[in-house]
């Protein structure tokens, strides 16, 4: 299969080819990712989150650049998860991403929504094993937002940045629950704004608030306009993957993501079992008609269903 | 079973409890919500979401009085996808809501995050269904933010209300793919600030450029401070029932809705057959450990595990 052969030798487009297979859900991914699966696991994953408006996209552009002049071949996942648009088709990041566009080692992909906010997360998940194949050091996952939607996202990444800024009070307010909890590094970027301090005691409060591990994520000030602390902030992610690394945690992380992927995998064939037998029929459409008219309830109408089908499939 | 039997005479310390029982996933949940489907189908449910600091719990505040004016019994959902608490405790809302508080006909209820967003959303359909049965003409799920967890809450509802501020740009970009999608009313609140008009002309190029429906979502421009403007959304939200029933749509979205409650609790049963035989077997972890191993790729053994284990449950 040559998009497989030519990707594992570092064919720029049998990679974009690939990653195009897995976003149109061809029929060619799943073999795809099967064949290039043993070729995966060396790249670091860093995931950027943050507001739109934060600067992310600047940051980790002058962050690529400190990747690059250390050799590092990286590659870029920016999600939008609320944008319709994808294929690197985004004019801004085509913009923005100037600097590294001319260059061979950075590959840049765009992804916008394609049906439900489960299949991006797979989807961003599928094409960081097509790069890590590939032969990419680093796949940086940049994601715009702060929801729920994002906090999948990046689960994808051994190491999670969370972007603030210093506007007033709306920063510290959108660390809300999921995203303290994934964060493991705060930025505070355009940190020559007024308040960029008092951003940071309000972080470390409430991070003296949420101690729960043995790593407490260090906060780091940028602003990237001057290049002013994005050396520390790549100082850090070394710092937090070492960490993870003498712990033997990147090891269990990614136990942990093979365990999701399977149980990913296992609910999405089942599902497609299911529904194989049941969308469409009689048996459903009167179950909806029955449970309109109140002759049923939604649950025992689930139930009745599931014991008119067969969902063991041992050919 | 008197939980039941007291909801139905519409004793509020029983719709409480009921709620109660489906929050904390108690054992009588299913039970509860089996019985009181028959009485459900009668409430209106308007849905309310836009970004914190939009102004809409005193926008809903407004419309209740209305609402209340005219003789209608009201349920209010606060959901909050980001909160961790939960059970009306969240002190804010009882302070804006001290209205209506004393009423007795006017029941409000809290709601955060327990566990998955798709529970919330689950748990959000169950509560509009008690105090459908209980009894009330009209039920507002309100909910802020405008990501996808929200317009998954807000699926819910029969008129969903996108609440904007004319505040400087960032109240358009946040009427993102999936918000325009599910409003069938615009507010713009707090309309006496700079830039309302604009903000109008911006919401109504963005519907030029969607027309998909033969419903034209209105915009209506309210100052909620001084009431202005909230007998029209209300007016409008009853253009929009009108819309619905003239053209058999309400009937539509209910048949639709039952379709999803169908699937969605077939997706549950499954899920907890599979997992009952997955989770902490040997079979499981051998599996993650072969993927860790790269000795073989997650969706073989997915394929694998689905192979030994028996879905049919035919007893």
């Amino acid at each position: 299969m040559d998009i497989v052969e030519g990707l594992l030798k570092g064919d720029r487009r049998a990679l974009a080819r690939a990653i195009s297979l897995v976003e149109n859900e061809d029929s060619r991914k799943r073999e795809t990712l099967q064949q290039i699966y043993p070729h995966t696991g060396n790249a670091y994953i860093i995931g950027f989150t943050g507001s739109p408006g934060s600067g992310k996209s600047s940051l980790v552009d002058r962050i690529v650049g400190i990747m690059r002049g250390e050799g590092k071949k990286v590659g870029i996942i920016a999600v939008d998860p609320t944008s319709p648009f994808t294929g690197g088709a985004i004019l801004g990041d085509r913009i923005r991403m100037q600097e590294h566009t001319e260059d061979k080692d950075v590959f840049i992909r765009s992804m916008g929504t394609r049906g439900s906010l489960g299949g991006l997360s797979r989807a961003t998940r599928d094409v960081v094993q097509l790069m890590d194949a590939f032969g990419k050091d680093i796949i940086i996952i940049e994601t715009v937002g702060v929801g729920q939607s994002e906090v999948d996202i990046v689960k994808n990444a051994d190491t999670t940045i969370v972007v603030l800024t210093p506007a007033g009070g709306d920063s510290v307010q959108t660390i809300k629950a999921g995203i303290m909890e994934i964060a493991d590094i705060f930025v505070i970027n355009k940190a020559d704004l007024p308040n960029a301090d008092r951003t940071r005691t309000e972080v470390s409060v409430m991070l003296d608030l949420n101690e729960k591990s043995s790593w407490r994520p260090p906060i780091v000030q940028t602003v990237t306009l001057k290049n002013e602390g994005t050396d520390i902030l790549w100082q850090e992610v070394q710092g937090h993957k070492g960490y993870l690394e003498t712990e033997g945690l990147l090891s269990s992380l990614r136990l942990a993501r093979a365990k999701r992927d399977i149980e990913d995998h296992i609910e999405h064939l089942i599902k497609s079992r299911v529904w194989d037998q049941v969308i469409g029929t009689n048996m459903f459409e009167k179950a909806i008609k029955q449970i309109h008219n109140k002759e049923t309830d939604p649950f025992s109408a689930a139930q009745s269903i599931l014991e008119r089908i067969s969902l063991d499939n041992k050919d």
